[in-house]
């Protein structure tokens, strides 16, 4: 018989940790007496569908340094996509055509590590696989700086979204306490259904700051008065205010919180304007007081050389729980962390039916959301706190950080 | 006769190089036979004039770790402020209770770490004590991520600022090109005048990026059409474009290219939207094509975790530099950076009188930007590289960077 190789993609929206998981995957193969090569598919599930594969293992054969300088590296080694599979009950032509690829490569298991979306795509070749009677593994490996994944403790890229979240708030408060001169200071932060992120700003205080003073979910219905009435309150305590608010606040009718902007110009063009901004017009117009809004951008989920320790190992040890599972037949499955304690923080690697995660999602609980609505509770610090534990260990050269190339599988220039 | 003492403020807006200078004004006295006790004024000018000082001598013999912390802690420790003082002719009463401060404290050196707003501070002090025959020196130490103060080579601050700049638009690059889909991403960065910042995003190119693609520095006229003609000429060479553009680009008239943009929700206001975001909406409009636009916000100015060590050692330089030149009689000055070579990297601390700095601005040259005015010469990526080099030394307590209490002043909780 000949020797049975694994399959390996990633999906959906970039974080710090997808490669770990990815490194992962590989460790866990190049340890494993059951499987040969893995073959990395091409932005996600278009890589079979389209049979462009890289030959990770010849990869790493060739580069001893890969690994290394893979774990640290942002966004997806192997390109991403955001493609959702048809129903196969109404088109089958994909699921046909993929499971033909896996067989004409031997594949014995495939990984896809993504979010919710990904999720979907393992439910779907999972239920596809047992119709067919496929022998063929189907494991999802969890990634998403949104930590909305269901049946996880946490998900991969999290604690590094968070830990640069919880660095910059704190960089931002330093930023603002230098005038003695009253000033609002919003600070937007990713997350539109879920407001774990935002929460993580909460991490930023410490002994002498205690910034930010005032944080929304997405969880809590945002109601504009009760948010001007806590801001004058807090300008009454103190000179800079900061407030942290979720991309994804909405009002009790579940209308996102944002203003549709026309660009009064010669390009005359309506934009809708994000939370921050929009409550960066209503502080002005309502308190007139001087006020700023500030995106964390996209460096939230790319910024690499602030990532957690914490988070890349467990990242990397997921990748290799899922090769272990797939060699006990585990399939229809997620990789997962359970929890066994805060401090000591202690963790262990599980697994769950994709069916219960797949197109589900986890929304930050009530209870760890204070009465008001416009804080946390230390329930959920003590749960934020170990997932930010540790510095990465990116090395520079020249000034900058040195990251892996992902353009490699670029068509054209970049 | 009794010990002669020195005073030392800070001014204007935050970076993460201006607590190094102070401390190296704190260095210099230290290890002067002149002078005695270092007394820091609070919010810069003002805590002269609010007679608010702090005894920093003896807050460095109380705790031998502030110097080191305060080396690598972003913005002022004495705080900060914006004001101008008046003309002396139309009115001295500021300056001569200023100058009895001075008599009172036995100051025979004022040091003023700021911009080009602070430089004007010094030059209106330096003449009025020349008027009235005062033998105490004053002296200026530069400070502005904008790097547009002039006799100097380069300013502290901008180094850390443009290694920020440079590293994230390498992360956002990596964000960007993971997906097979045309896209543009413009990065708006700061610098009202003069594009130093703006042209230290080039320093992000590596062995396989070459983003960003396109660069736009308020030196050069903006053309609308030019930029349009750039952008699709790019996205037929390449996927994904990335576009750095200052914050100050105007056009032929001098008129800023921002849009009007009204909220057209219950707030109802009108919003100057920056560069960044009226380029989005042009592309958008112009071109229909996938695009965003990210602000590099505060960050780049407080980021002191991604600090650049050339530049925090130079500052600390700088401000034991100013206190060698007092003793030497020097005044009404600036101390500068003379740069000797590029490669390898040298230079020496020497000053320029300060009438020949204050209210000037140090723009690009215009042989630095290429003739097509959307990117820099390999000139000024040999002028940047160097700033840039090494990694500041921050410590990381519970996954946080940690910085010195910059609220200690505060009269209100933080």
């Amino acid at each position: 018989m000949s020797q049975k190789n694994v399959m390996v993609a990633q999906s959906g929206g970039p974080t710090v940790a997808i490669n770990a998981s990815l490194a992962g995957v590989i460790q866990g193969v190049q340890s494993s007496s059951s499987y040969g090569t893995v073959y990395g598919a091409v932005n996600g599930i278009l890589g079979i569908l389209n049979d462009e594969f890289l030959n990770l293992s010849s990869l790493m054969e060739e580069n001893p340094a890969f690994m290394e300088r893979l774990i640290t590296t942002p966004a997806m080694f192997l390109g991403s996509c955001r493609h959702k599979l048809p129903d196969y009950l109404d088109d089958d032509s994909s699921y046909v055509f993929i499971f033909s690829q896996f067989e004409k490569y031997n594949i014995d298991a495939f990984f896809y590590i993504g979010g919710n979306d990904s999720m979907d795509t393992v439910l779907k070749l999972s239920e596809y696989g047992k119709k067919i009677g496929s022998n063929i593994r189907i494991i999802g490996i969890p990634k998403t700086i949104d930590n909305d994944l269901c049946m996880t403790d946490h998900t991969p890229g999290f604690g590094s979204a968070a830990k640069y979240i919880a660095s910059s708030l704190l960089e931002i408060a330093h930023d603002t306490f230098i005038y003695a001169v009253k000033s609002v200071t919003i600070v937007e932060i990713m997350g539109r259904d879920a407001g774990w992120l935002t929460a993580a700003s909460a991490l930023a205080r410490n002994g002498y700051s205690t910034a930010p003073h005032l944080i929304y979910l997405p969880e809590v219905p945002f109601d504009t008065e009760d948010f001007l009435l806590d801001v004058k309150r807090a300008l009454f305590e103190r000179d800079n205010v900061i407030i942290a608010v979720s991309e994804g606040i909405r009002d009790v009718n579940g209308n996102y919180i944002s203003a549709t902007e026309s660009a009064a110009d010669t390009f005359g063009h309506s934009q809708l304007s994000g939370a921050g901004r929009t409550l960066e017009f209503l502080i002005k117009e309502k308190l007139g007081i001087k006020v700023r809004s500030v995106e964390i951008n996209v460096l939230q989920r790319s910024a690499a050389h602030l990532a957690s320790k914490t988070d890349l190992e467990e990242s990397v040890e997921l990748g290799k729980k899922a090769v272990a599972l797939s060699e006990e037949g585990v399939t229809a499955s997620m990789v997962t962390v359970n929890r066994i304690s805060n401090a000591p923080y202690k963790i262990s690697y599980e697994y769950a039916e994709i069916k219960n995660i797949a197109n589900e999602a986890k929304s930050v609980p009530r209870e760890w959301i204070n009465d008001a609505g416009n804080d946390v509770t230390q329930e959920m610090i003590d749960y934020l706190t170990p997932l930010i534990q540790g510095e990465s260990n990116v090395t520079y050269e020249n000034g900058l950080p040195v990251y892996m190339d992902i353009t490699h599988l670029a068509k054209q220039k970049r």
